[in-house]
């Protein structure tokens, strides 16, 4: 892999708010049977019930805006973890909401999956 | 280890904030020489060096509240990835700010240790 962490944690962020924001129904190759998904209170494992889940939210037009994006090498195998902050755009509404995301990225041959996932929305004090 | 993922998250997220709140200057002893710390824009790695950064932070009293606090298995190794949501009260400002941190924590005989973490304030946006 010639890229290095942050380039990666750049890349995949990008690749992956983008199909979120497109179509959510094509996320299942970032994840694995192991992959778990924390959203708010829901806790899924598995590439089919995480994309189950994803697809479901109520939600129609979705569109993610990234804040801070921090990396930093997880493992000596090639592991990233990547933490992002930023701002979530639903259907109609004109005030975003905030959200926190970490990543636990782990690389199998020439690619990456997602072996962690957490989503919060920050919710006023 | 007989605590399971989420109760040695909440132990040790409860032990960290307090020992933070109470006398950051004690926090080595959680991190190791591959330890890396993402504060805000800054990158430092080694227990040394974190402490050093942690210590030098331009506040005398601080106070950490968990909003939200999720854990997920990070290995099959008994890793542990935790992120928080929450306010940060600092001196004598009345308003918190809004925080977001993930650790990575790795098992060591009887305890854990951080290897990852990453702290960024949520600015408004």
């Amino acid at each position: 892999m010639a890229l290095d962490f942050n380039q990666l944690a750049q890349q995949f962020t990008e690749f992956y708010y983008n199909q979120f924001d497109s179509d959510r129904t094509q996320l299942g190759n970032l994840y694995r049977d192991e992959s778990m998904l924390t959203f708010e209170t829901s806790q899924v494992q598995g590439a089919k019930d995480i994309v189950e889940k994803l697809v479901s939210l109520p939600f129609q037009r979705v569109a993610h805006r990234i804040t801070t994006l921090d990396a930093q090498p997880a493992s000596s195998n090639g592991d990233v973890l990547v933490m992002i902050t930023g701002d979530l755009l639903i259907d109609e509404e004109q005030n975003p909401q905030r959200f926190s995301q970490v990543f636990h990225l782990i690389p199998d041959g020439n690619s990456y999956y997602v072996f962690n996932d957490i989503f919060r929305l920050n919710y006023a004090a």
